[in-house]
């Protein structure tokens, strides 16, 4: 008799995305005259850039000719891309990371799932609270989380490292030694970041306790501060201790397109064990590439069109979070984030709770947020908004929280 | 101290094809002047259907523009893709799917590797032997094989069912009852089938046995004969312990554009526990959707222009086939497969091994085949040889091995 894996039936509720979804239907259903503005989801709005549109067309010519048309791609991505990688993303920034260093996937969302089970199951993750559900519904689904505590609104197994405006949203080394570290810079939720000082103490936390950590930079290409690191590798030793995830999501705007990266250095090993090959394997077992024409389009954002387009529209997605910033702190509001990320995180008024909140802004303002609890026990109490709607819509939503 | 998933160190070598392909590069710099025709790996050569390629350029441009812009795509993959499939692949052939029974993905390969993870450690699998390598290596990966015997070249845990010419390639009754049965029909690498008849027992076994059968459809769209079952649901019982995964692949040359799905019917439970909510966990947590480009050029595979394509690509590779089964027939071998699959297995001549009739056809007549013991012990003896080459090239093939 076959047997399910009942790490699933732990899972609390559903994906914290689908259950917004759902929510906001239900509302619709109910309210088909109201407008409602999604401010929620982090998903783009605006357009694929020229550059990237030309290189998508050109592709899909290339597919309809045997003699350029493209079966299968290498188990890591076309070189073309992952040298376009290596040369802006990293040798720029004084960063060295060899060609088969780097592997090309469908998403960031997909390798920051998938990279568990690369991993034993009795390993500790620690987490900065809150944090991307992924992280933690991946290893819960792997058995490494222990049980899910429904008083405490957390996994028993699980080092909940709190970011909060207490601590300026940098967590603390936690009491306990964990064995992998997710850290997600530019923070998704909370929308802050981490100095390069700052990052560069766990990165020696990380080597002095063997653990390893795994660095979500899919914000990346939001930063505008001077002292934000762009890849962890920019610290020293973490190419010995970090795996850095990246994405064509956010800085080119390919939610619905699916391009992505994961960096496993050589150097980050298990005695003798390169973890690099580990997830070769992996990935050459149950991957098999992202589209040809789709890994053309990545290497279209690096061109030089398709740099200064795609950087215009991280202007527009920036502009946006100024225009949730500064609206909601002359309102009052406590907010944070949306300097080197479009996320802003806000303190929800007089002490409301985050769903409750989110109530309010749906029924009220006809705006869908995200509320700061579905992220972790310490977002209670905050609201996230992304700046990934149109100017108009972001305009009129802080407009509509004014009239609250 | 972080620690890995060692299952990974129990692994031989590298993934099968990974192997070959480092066997054939490192042959061609030895032999620059030789020219090496491919019948390999699986990869498709003909450029994609004028339809196709319509659809993708039309769904580029909607992508550069707000308005039709698409960002994230639904869990499930969209509607409109969804629906051809019921009306074309299910409903034409008198099975009853539901919208929220298929699961749009980026292929088979996939899939087949990640459906492992709904299931616990502790179930028994078996597989056809010879078989495709990513059921065994995904389940090897998640520790579900027990261990590997170098002198049996197998799983200590794994139930082998022989396929061979002794048995018509139609597996026995296993003496051990399986927990979990893959069944790939056509079948990769023989390229034989199931009757009707034949796979009717084997949903009758699972459902006496309370197993489940993940069925592998990718090579459907090539069965040429009446009596061979399209989709397992074509027989009586299957919805309750069968799981079917289909590709673009193969039935429209999609191994490089990526894109597939799964079907998981509802009925298929354990206890109270729906499999399809498992699958809809996993899938919304660590995929995000396959492009909404590709979903729109798989879509134009149903048109009335892209079937007319499509037809005549199959048709084209099955012409293929025929001159390999024929030349080969010709000349003394032992063929099968062929028929209604894009695969020929032969017989080896005169007892040698697989590996070395490898060599021998990759140095002598400078083709590369795939050893039949790279997919399992029972295809030890045999070759496999695809007919997805051009037809100048399998002729010059034939041609090669009749000099030999």
């Amino acid at each position: 008799m076959f047997k399910i894996n009942d790490n699933y039936l732990k899972l609390p509720g559903s994906y914290l995305f689908s259950t917004i979804a759902k929510k906001v239907a239900a509302y619709k259903e109910a309210n088909p005259d109201k407008e409602v503005i999604s401010l929620g989801i982090g998903d783009v709005t605006q357009p694929l850039a020229p550059a990237v549109i030309e290189a998508l067309h050109k592709a899909v010519d290339e597919m309809s000719v045997a003699e350029t048309f493209h079966g299968y791609a290498p188990d890591l991505g076309y070189e073309f891309l992952r040298k376009a990688i290596i040369d802006n993303d990293y040798k720029a920034r004084g960063v060295d990371i060899a060609l088969d260093e780097i592997f090309i996937s469908d998403g960031a969302k997909s390798d920051s799932g998938n990279i568990v089970e690369i991993f034993s199951t009795d390993n500790t993750i620690a987490v900065t609270d809150p944090v991307y559900p992924v992280y933690i519904d991946s290893n819960a689904m792997a058995g490494k989380t222990g049980d899910y505590l429904q008083d405490k609104q957390a996994w028993s197994d699980v080092i909940y490292m709190p970011c909060t405006a207490e601590n300026d949203f940098t967590p603390d080394f936690p009491e306990r030694t964990p064995d992998i570290i997710y850290i997600c810079c530019p923070n998704n939720p909370t929308g802050t970041t981490l100095t390069k000082d700052a990052l560069s103490k766990w990165v020696r936390y990380a080597l002095d306790n063997k653990a390893v950590i795994i660095y979500d930079a899919a914000y990346e290409a939001y930063i505008s501060e001077e002292d934000v690191p762009h890849s962890i590798y920019e610290c020293d030793g973490a190419k010995e201790c970090a795996i850095e995830m990246r994405s064509f999501s956010k800085n080119a705007g390919f939610t619905g397109t699916r391009l992505g990266f994961t960096v496993i250095p050589k150097a980050l090993k298990s005695g003798d064990v390169m973890l690099n090959s580990l997830w070769a394997r992996r990935h050459g077992t149950k991957f098999n590439g992202a589209p040809y024409i789709i890994q053309r389009a990545g290497e279209a954002v690096y061109s030089d069109e398709g740099k200064a387009q795609t950087k215009a529209q991280i202007a527009y997605y920036m502009n946006n979070a100024k225009i949730i910033r500064e609206g909601l702190n002359a309102q009052g509001y406590k907010t944070y984030g949306g300097v080197n990320a479009p996320y802003i995180w806000l303190k929800t008024p007089d002490g409301v709770t985050s769903w409750d909140f989110f109530d309010i802004l749906l029924e009220k303002a006809n705006i869908v947020g995200t509320p700061g609890s579905g992220f972790g026990p310490s977002g209670e109490g905050y609201f996230r908004l992304t700046a990934f709607g149109s100017k108009e819509n972001t305009e009129k939503a802080i407009e509509r929280i004014k009239n609250l």
